[in-house]
């Protein structure tokens, strides 16, 4: 069952609050992982909310990651989708765990694009909802 | 349970394949979607592949919308990410299915951002898998 990529949805906890809240660390801490995914950036778009909170996403030539955090929560919402077999989302989801200092990073993986039949293409969920706490 | 957004995962499939490859047209559709959805957009970033290929995101202040399409196949990823009440993800992703000529979507929602009473987030899938097909 071939799909064109992987997309992981994270819930990042117990992240330091002053990372979260800086733009300019947050930006690049997500060229890193898009370094680390081995995906190559074509665009970003970040954004620094008043009074507080950061959204972003870069835009790679397999997918995108994107980011929103809540530095009043200790909470980070979190994509990270890349195509092709060249790219591993989980490596950028990894560096982005250590780099907020999450406590417990929550998963849920689909492999995404996977062309049936019919031509209509579908998602399926590769591994169980909770299945993979990185960080404790 | 509280979640403080909503997110939907959508394969789009027997897209118009000129639709799928005008960035331009694709950037104004996703406006009008987040709109739609009414949200807030505070940053956008799109790119044109060649030969072919269009990604983007709009930013949101209340999360962000994302497309990457593949014209040669009519197919297209989009994932719709609002929170708040005042917003709706579903409004978006049937403006984008009208807007593609989508002949189905398939999605998967997830209800992000639920705080449990450890303090730890996590999420939760709000709709089986294959069950909303929009178009047809």
């Amino acid at each position: 069952m071939k799909a064109l990529g992987r997309h992981i949805v994270c819930e990042f906890s117990g992240c330091d609050p002053m990372l979260l809240s800086d733009v300019d660390g947050i930006h690049k801490m997500m060229v890193t992982a898009a370094k680390a995914a081995r995906a190559t950036i074509m665009e970003s778009a970040f954004h620094r909310f008043e009074p507080q909170g950061v959204s972003g996403t870069v835009i790679l030539a397999e997918s995108h990651l994107s980011i929103h955090t809540w530095p009043e929560k200790g909470y980070a919402a979190m994509d990270f989708y890349t195509c092709g077999d060249h790219t591993d989302p989980w490596l950028a989801c990894e560096h982005a765990a250590q780099a907020l200092e999450a406590k417990s990073v929550l998963t849920t993986e689909f492999k995404r694009g996977i062309e049936k039949s019919d031509g209509e293409f579908t998602h399926v969920l590769s591994r169980d909802h909770e299945a993979r706490v990185l960080t404790a």
